[in-house]
C-alpha cells in the first residue's frame, strides 16, 4: 500500500505543524486587533458556484477537483476563499455593512506540481465589504504591515491601481480588447523578466513588437524613483487620471493609519486575476531569494454584487499564503509543545503523576513517562523531543517534599519544590 | 444560482465561528498542557488507504466522498483522523515512541442527514502511540476531564473494557461469532433503549430471544451501583477476567492523575467501531437533553501495526466532536471580536486613525468607521455588532488631547486620554 500523502499534498508532522500554528496564531491576533471576526465555509461547494462566470476564471476551474455526492449533485473542492465569501454575502442579504471577516482554511488546486506549489494549501484571507472609500484599502495595508512586523518577517508591499495601469497601457498603444490578456503577462515581470514578458506579449497575446516594447519601457521609467517621484511621473504621463488620484489618496490614508516605508508604488504591478477594479497589492520578502509573494490582494468592487445578482458591493481584501510564509523563515520552536518531562523513578509513578497534575495546574505544559523507562533513557527521549526541562521524582525527592529540576541543555540540576520548579520552567 | 451551502454542510458566520474558535482554543491549550503537539494531514487520501481492511469498515466507506485527480488517481475525502494518523506512523518509521499528537481538522461523510448530523464536521483527536501501559489510557481520561472543566461544560465519562464486555456476552450465551454484531446493537442502548436493542439483537443480529434477554439483563444488574460495587459485581460474575483487572488498574492510575468523579464504569458501553481492543470510553453531557456523546475513544492496539504492516503499535486516543460541543452550550461572545469602535467626527478621520493605531498598540481590538457615517448611525452599528465601547474623536476632544469613551450598554460617557480609555476597555 502506498503510504505517502496524496500527490501534491503534505503531512505536517509536529515540528512543522507547530510552526504553522504559530504563524496562524500571530495572523489571527493581528486580524482580530483590526476588528475582523472569523468566517468558516465548507470545503465543498456546488460546482455551479465555483464555475460562475464571475468567479476565478477558466484556468482555475480547470484545476478544480470535481466530484459527485451520492445524490448525484455536482460538487467541487473550493479553489479559493473569495468565491465562498461572495456566496455567503449573497445568501445572507441582511448582514450589516461594512462586513469584515477573516478566514483561514485550506484550498485545493489540481494543477502542475512545481517547487513550492502544492495541491492543498492554506489561505488566510482578510476582506472588508461595503466600503467605497480607499480608507478600507488603507486599513488592509496597515493590517498587512502589522502582520509582517508581528511575524518578524521583513517585507514590503508593492501597490498599484488597475485604472492607472490600464491608462499606461492605453498610452503605450495596447488595444483595449487586448488589455486583460496583456495584464496576465505583465503580472509575470518579477518571475520571467522583461524579455520573457516581451516575448509572451508578442507571441501569445498578439501585440505588435513596438507596442509591447513601449508598454514595458514605460514601466522602466519608474525604476529607482521614490513614491512621490513615481506619482509625479504618473501625473505627468497620464494627466488627471482617476487611478493616479486614487493612488495619491491611498498613500495619504495609509499615512494616517501609521503606514510608513512598507508601501512602494509599482506601476507595473498587475495581479493575475481579472476581477480587480482599483487598488492592487502584493507583499514580497526583503530577502530576495523568495520569489513568490507572501500576500496579495486588491479591490474588487463588481464581483460580490454580480455574484449576488444585486446592487454593487464594493470590496477590498488580502490573502496571506500560509505555506510561503512558513517557508520564508524558520518559525519552528522545536518538536514538542511540552515544557517539561516528568520522570518517575522506580515505584514513584503515583506521586509523579500528582506532581505532573500540579505542574499543569501552574500552567506548565507537562509530559510524563508512561513507559517505566530508566532515568537515562527518559532524559535522552525528552532531550530529543526538544523539551527544555526534566522534573525527576524519586524517593529521595519525595522524602523532602521536593523534585529535582534538570535543565536538559546545560545539565544543571536543582532540588526544589514543584511550585518553584514551575516558576523557573515558565521563565 | 443556488447560493446555499452544499447539502449537509454549513457556513459559520462570525457569531458561530467565534464560538467555534473559542472551543478549539480551549481544547488546544488543554492538549498542549499534556504535552501533545499538533499534526496536520491532507483532506484527500488515496482511496486505497481509506478502504484498507484495517480502517473504518464498510459502512463508513459507503459514506466516503470519492473522486479522481487529473492523473486518474482514485482519491477520497478522509472520513476520520485515525486512518491518516495510522498512515503517518506507517510512513515515518523513525518517529520516536511514545508518539503523541493532537489533530483538529474537518472530516467528511456523505451519509443521511439527520438532526445534528452533517456531512462536514470537525474532529479534535488526541492519541498516544507506543504505550502498552494503562497509564496512557488514564492520561487521556485525565485530559478529557480537564478539557470539559476548561470548557465549563458539566460532563461525565462512561468507561468500559472490551474484554470485560466480551466475557459478559459469552457468559450470557452469545456465540463468539455473533459477538461483534451484537456489540454494534448494544452500542445503541442509550439511543434506542432496552426494547429497541432487544428487537435488533433478535431480528437483525440473529440471537435467540433468551440469549438476547440474558445479555441485556446482565447489564441491568449494574444499575444504581457505584464504581467499586460495579467492579465487585464484575469480579463476582467473571472471576479472574483480564478486562476487569484492567478496569481496576485504570481506575487506580486515573486516581493518581487526579481524576475524581468524572469516570463512571459502564459494563454495557460498547463503542461501534470494531478496532477497539481494551478500554473504551464516551463522554456525555450532564444535561440530559444532549443525546450524542461529546467525545469518545478507546484503546486500539492492533490497528496501527496492521496498517503499517509491521510489529504491533499499542495506541489509545479520544476524539472530541467540535460540532456537538458547540451545540451543547452557548459559547458565543457576540458577533464581533472588536472591543471598541472608533467614531471620527466630521473632518477628524486622520487623527481618529492615529488613535485607532494607538489603541491597537495597547492591545485593544479596534474597529474604525470607514464610511463617514454620522455619530448616531455609527453608535447603532457598533452596538448591533456587539462591540462594548465606542471611542469618539472630534474637534472638542482633540483640542484637549483626549477622546470620549462611551459604554455602549450603559450609555455612560467619559472624556479621557486614549491610554486611559484602553485600560478601561481591556478591563
Amino acid at each position: 500500500m502506498d503510504l505517502t500523502p496524496v500527490r501534491g499534498c503534505r503531512d505536517f508532522t509536529p515540528k512543522d505543524a507547530i510552526a504553522r500554528a504559530r504563524v496562524t496564531d500571530v495572523l489571527r491576533s493581528v486580524f482580530q486587533k483590526y476588528g475582523y471576526p472569523p468566517l468558516e465555509t465548507p470545503a465543498l461547494e456546488n460546482f455551479e458556484t465555483l464555475s460562475s462566470k464571475f468567479a476565478g476564471g477558466e484556468e482555475i476551474l480547470r484545476e478544480t477537483y470535481c466530484l459527485k455526492d451520492q445524490g448525484g449533485r455536482d460538487l467541487g473542492l473550493r479553489y479559493d476563499l473569495t468565491v465562498p465569501l461572495c456566496r455567503v454575502i449573497a445568501s445572507n442579504p441582511r448582514l450589516a455593512m461594512p462586513f469584515k471577516r477573516y478566514q483561514i482554511q485550506p484550498v485545493w488546486r489540481d494543477g502542475p506540481i512545481k517547487t513550492g506549489r502544492y495541491r492543498e494549501f492554506t489561505q488566510c484571507d482578510v476582506d472588508v465589504l461595503g466600503v467605497e472609500s480607499l480608507k478600507a484599502d488603507a486599513e488592509i495595508i496597515c493590517l498587512a504591515q502589522d502582520a509582517f512586523e508581528a511575524l518578524e518577517l521583513p517585507a514590503k508591499m508593492k501597490v498599484n491601481n488597475r485604472k492607472a495601469l490600464n491608462a499606461l497601457l492605453e498610452k503605450a498603444g495596447v488595444p483595449k480588447e487586448k488589455e486583460v490578456q496583456a495584464i496576465l503577462s505583465i503580472d509575470k515581470l518579477r518571475k520571467i523578466g522583461f524579455d520573457g514578458v516581451l516575448r509572451e506579449l508578442i507571441e501569445e497575446r498578439g501585440l505588435e513588437e513596438e507596442t509591447a516594447r513601449a508598454a514595458l519601457n514605460s514601466f522602466k521609467e519608474f525604476e529607482g524613483k521614490n513614491n512621490e517621484e513615481k506619482i509625479a511621473l504618473l501625473e505627468k504621463k497620464l494627466g488627471n487620471c482617476e487611478g493616479v488620484k486614487e493612488l495619491k489618496e491611498l498613500l495619504a490614508f495609509s499615512n494616517s493609519f501609521g503606514v510608513q516605508d512598507f508601501v512602494e508604488i509599482a506601476p507595473e504591478l498587475a495581479r493575475g486575476l481579472n476581477y480587480y477594479t482599483g487598488t492592487v497589492f502584493e507583499v514580497y520578502a526583503l530577502d530576495n531569494e523568495i520569489k513568490s509573494s507572501l500576500a496579495a490582494g486588491g479591490r474588487y468592487d463588481d464581483l460580490v454584487g454580480a455574484f449576488a445578482g444585486r446592487e454593487r458591493v464594493p470590496a477590498v481584501g488580502i490573502s496571506f499564503g500560509l505555506d510561503v510564509i512558513t517557508a520564508a523563515k524558520d518559525f519552528s520552536v522545536g518538536e514538542s509543545v511540552a515544557q517539561c518531562f516528568v520522570v518517575p523513578v522506580k515505584d514513584c509513578f503515583d506521586e509523579a503523576a500528582g506532581i505532573a497534575d500540579a505542574l499543569r495546574a501552574e500552567g506548565v505544559c507537562t509530559s510524563i513517562d508512561l513507559l517505566d523507562r530508566g532515568l537515562g533513557k527518559n532524559l535522552e527521549y525528552a532531550a530529543k523531543q526538544g523539551i527544555p526541562f526534566a522534573v525527576i521524582v524519586g524517593k529521595k525527592e519525595l522524602k523532602e517534599g521536593k523534585v529535582t529540576l534538570r535543565n536538559l541543555k546545560s545539565g544543571e540540576e536543582k532540588l526544589l519544590e514543584a511550585k518553584d520548579a514551575a516558576k523557573i520552567i515558565l521563565g
